[in-house]
């Protein structure tokens, strides 16, 4: 099972150490608290004066972040261990990479969202924010998943990092583009950028290990607890940072109906495209979701309960359809074997989100939004822009996003390439016991006797 | 496994499609943001002026909605994983039957509370009182659980929500009745409308299944997911919609006792029970929960920690010999097939819960609640009515309750019995590969081999 | 499977009752309602006259307790499911001594930090430490998993909360010593509390159930659910009583930096460590946590994020080389059989939290604090005693209660050694059928012949 090439006990120590170190001593050297978690800061000066502690942002924004969190580490994590093999890898190497991740966008973020007399400020806000860029990397590692060696994904996410940071920052600094629930800036940049990365890594002998390319009864079960998950709190994904008080309130309402009505399409078309009728898991534990990311652009504006539920509803319906006849062919014809589907639930959904986020803000008027206009699109409110500017901006803001993350990929692509890094060969992909200890499944008694026989089994195989 | 009969493939996605187009044709006429949730609202008017963004009714109920989602979508899904091949649909119908009924309860509960100039103002607090509704719905999914439909369910839904949404009118607006937890509106209704839906779906031959009505270890860890979830988020499901500030503390806190008190006498009846002395996981799983049920009423009121532990105490015990010794009776003398046991969770704990509440309501007076009287029962601090009448209407209100809630079963458990909805036959019950694609449950390199060794086996037994 | 002196019919009854009862009997008298929670005192008096409802506790704190309450309930319980057929024990006596353990504590913790009047008054804060003091007894439950009864578990509660009690009245009330995060209060004590008892409690020929004292695949990923929600909830459970705001905010971002340092350590040392480079679960499972426990007590001081992160880094790391190699020297050398390795998670990284403490109290200053130093050192605040003086309190509490702990292990071991309690037989151990019900692992049709085979393979190995 294990060969020179795949071992990891230089590697991944290295990698993983190298890359802390970097961290620390960067924290050491640009991050401060914010005034909201700084001792000092938090008492003095004029603002936080007459600011009782109930208005500090924690109380605000960390449910949210805490259901961000179980997203990003159960949603995700869990999402991915539906392969019969490879769990202890989707849970852990998830776990990994987000660690990692959510420390190295802490910075990056940080660093383009603007520093403070050179230093970058953090609190619940930017926890957040690093969260979520998390979410993206870990939505590439769908794509790859089963493919690739943790010092790869490691990589991957140091550069996808960087790149998220600066897409990021060209659409909310530069473009003033809206997206609080990151339809463009998260799933469509990071179901792209997977995308060509898979692209790239394509393996024509992928077959042989297609066998263990798929579920078992119980493994279904795991990922319907990342897929819930995913869905319950992504009403806080998506609300998570938008302005305080009603958009807020009005963000987790309006994704509460998307995904409510996107659940009912997709069984109903999981249902419609099955040659008996029956239902498919992969749909239900994946299209359902779509319509979180549907909403995550137009989520905070006045899309109404009624808008939400249509976007939702087409949401389903793509997704399935894209899990039944369009992965097929993105495998077969443009060679994008594309593990988890992450083109039907983040790239379609992220780009019909986008979409309806450009259509929402073009129609945004005093009107509708009254004073509340100013915190949902400044811009407009203070007369810098018409709202049909701002839809304008917000179309062109996916375009950058698409370009970004393609290309970013292409060239992410051909340095995951380079040998150095222990990819497994084609025999060994989907198959924890490559990069993992692994116990034997059955029962106590006899759990020495399979293990053997799982390892004689996957000789045989490979 | 397939049969002509209970083929969803037309009956499924008409069913899901034609619901759903109703559910947003309706939400676009009738359905408005309220106060807290409408960007112009939320900006204009005296009442906000003087409002801080903390104050949004979001930042009181948001973290108590996401537990009650928890448990509605998670708690109630993997609770009911214990049955050995019934995974993927006691997750996977949950999920879809809570989808449609928290859409549809926002519209019925809306029309019965109070429409504003014509139209359903929602917002948090609405999207919470939707997910109890549907968590009456999943309590009667319970009754039925594995003899079902996925359309009988939806329509079981449709009607449930109705009557629930109408017996909740008759007693919070009509009769001024307190049930900030729902023992009767949520749990008695549910459990008892439920019992008479399986009542008339009464299956003489289900032993013909009943090798499968049975749990694996397995599947037992998984339902302690759901319990435990349950459990765990109790004291905010009853304390989520209580008035602001000391109620909703108050209300959590005594939950949390009651449940507390609950679980040991569970453990201790379970094995006291048994012939030796061996804890049963179906008394673990569902009765250290009657605690919570048994709280829902009398939970905001000054029942004081001290009565919240006697409650819980009794219910657990109440709830263990129900299983132990009822549950056999109502199968076997009343022909009530009760998969879950929802009598012995939802429906004795949930008079249990009526009657603390009605008795705790006549001991109500103004020097033990003093101002905070208001909050409890306006009714008694406006001098409208006396505690003692207070009282007698809460008891009234479980009659109400039990006679909807049965008569309404009996009806919908006789539209559900026609063959058009494509029920499992007797043979097929318990079964998920009836409805889902299923695959084998063995270990990776024999995935194929496996699964059509139980679909051979299947035919056997069928 | 079973016999005579394991057969909890009697004993565990019983001891649930008595227990139950007396516990009902003293909140009867002993317990009250706080301002926050009571009805009529949250309404009058000068103090509540100003404070608005979103000013009571409940919304300070309500959030953070829920995270710790599944922590407790989830994260603990499932943590320990690793075993191959112990889940069901690891989380339904998790659940027993957990709802045992809160109630008594509330009582303990309420006496030793002050009566009113007589009465203890209790809140969400009084919830979240009655659930504190209940981690650190399951903490000594992880070093005594799979060899004592759920009888001696409840005995060892009712012991270890009473000291747990005294040890954080010392500590706290007469010390002056800061520890919101519990890195003494609570992991160094129950971990030291726990290897104590096992030491006491040891089992020469516990090699003879060494079969059953291992993972299987999927009990692995169970595991792996205690794991993550301990993980993404330690920033709520560390900053959960510290004081509002900054404090608060600080601790919870100290927290999450710790963790994800660590968590990179953790998987760096684990392939470092190992022959062929392979991750262990074990170390996955428990050090990536060690981070949190190392964070305990500085969390809420200036740490910042950098001095948090080289914490966590070195957390992670002592943490898997005591899994490696200290482990196999306590069992073999000082006969301290610990099942789950909780001097790695919890007492290793509990000291070493207690001295980052001391170190960061002694360095505290005005310039640093500003006026946010009566938050988090009032005592050096209030000129009562220097910023070294208080290190080196905090230096001595970990001696205290390193002796505590100790000691209180040692007698409460010899009391578990009685006779009486139902402890399993060396051949027994790590097995669920000794004290539940269990049905048989495999696929459905065979249900039935499987269990009997596993009683029979059951009867070969003991």
């Amino acid at each position: 099972m294990t060969d020179s090439s795949t071992n990891m006990r230089l590697k991944l120590p290295i990698t993983c150490f190298i890359l802390q170190i970097i961290l620390i001593i960067l924290f050491g050297v640009l991050v401060q608290y914010d005034e909201d978690t700084d001792a000092k800061k938090h008492h003095h000066g004029n603002h936080s004066k007459t600011k009782p502690d109930i208005e500090n942002d924690f109380y605000y924004r960390y449910p949210s972040f805490q259901d961000v969190h179980v997203m990003i580490f159960v949603g995700f994590g869990f999402l991915m261990t539906f392969l019969q093999r490879y769990g202890f890898s989707s849970v852990g190497f998830n776990f990994l990479i987000a660690a990692f991740s959510l420390q190295w966008a802490t910075l990056m973020q940080g660093f383009f969202h603007g520093l403070h007399e050179g230093k970058i400020h953090i609190g619940v806000e930017s926890m957040i924010n690093a969260d979520f860029c998390t979410g993206s990397v870990l939505i590439s590692f769908g794509a790859v998943l089963g493919k690739t060696s943790p010092v790869q994904l490691l990589f991957m996410a140091v550069f996808e990092v960087t790149l998220f940071a600066v897409n990021e920052y060209i659409l909310l600094t530069h473009l003033g583009t809206r997206d609080a629930g990151g339809s463009m800036t998260i799933h469509t940049f990071g179901a792209y950028f997977g995308l060509m990365v898979t692209r790239i890594l394509y393996r024509p002998n992928l077959d042989k290990s297609k066998h263990k390319n798929c579920s078992v009864y119980h493994s279904d079960l795991f990922a319907m607890i990342g897929t819930l998950y995913l869905w319950m709190f992504w009403p806080s994904f998506n609300s998570a940072i938008t302005e305080h008080g009603d958009p807020q309130h009005r963000t987790a309402m309006n994704t509460y109906y998307s995904l409510a009505a996107c659940t009912l399409s997709t069984y109903a078309m999981s249902s419609l495209t099955a040659h008996d009728g029956k239902l498919d898991m992969v749909h239900i534990q994946n299209a359902a979701l779509a319509g979180g990311v549907a909403a995550g652009t137009a989520g905070e504006m006045m899309l109404t309960p009624f808008g939400s539920m249509i976007v939702g509803f087409l949401a389903g319906i793509i997704s399935v359809l894209g899990y039944k006849y369009l992965t097929p062919i993105l495998e077969n014809k443009l060679k994008i074997q594309d593990t988890c589907g992450i083109h039907n639930l983040h790239g379609m959904p992220g780009v019909l989100g986008a979409i309806v986020g450009a259509v929402t803000a073009s129609l945004a008027s005093k009107e509708v939004y009254g004073e509340g206009l100013e915190k949902v699109f400044p811009e407009v409110a203070g007369g810098h822009r018409t709202a049909s500017y701002q839809g304008g901006v917000q179309a062109i803001s996916l375009a950058v996003t698409l370009g970004m993350a393609l290309f970013g990929g292409l060239i992410v692509g051909f340095i995951l390439k380079l040998p150095i890094f222990g990819a497994p060969r084609d025999t060994t992909c989907f198959e924890d016991s490559l990069y993992w200890e692994v116990p034997g499944e059955e029962e106590s008694h006899e759990g020495q006797l399979t293990t053997v026989k799982t390892e004689e089994s996957d000789k045989l195989n490979s």
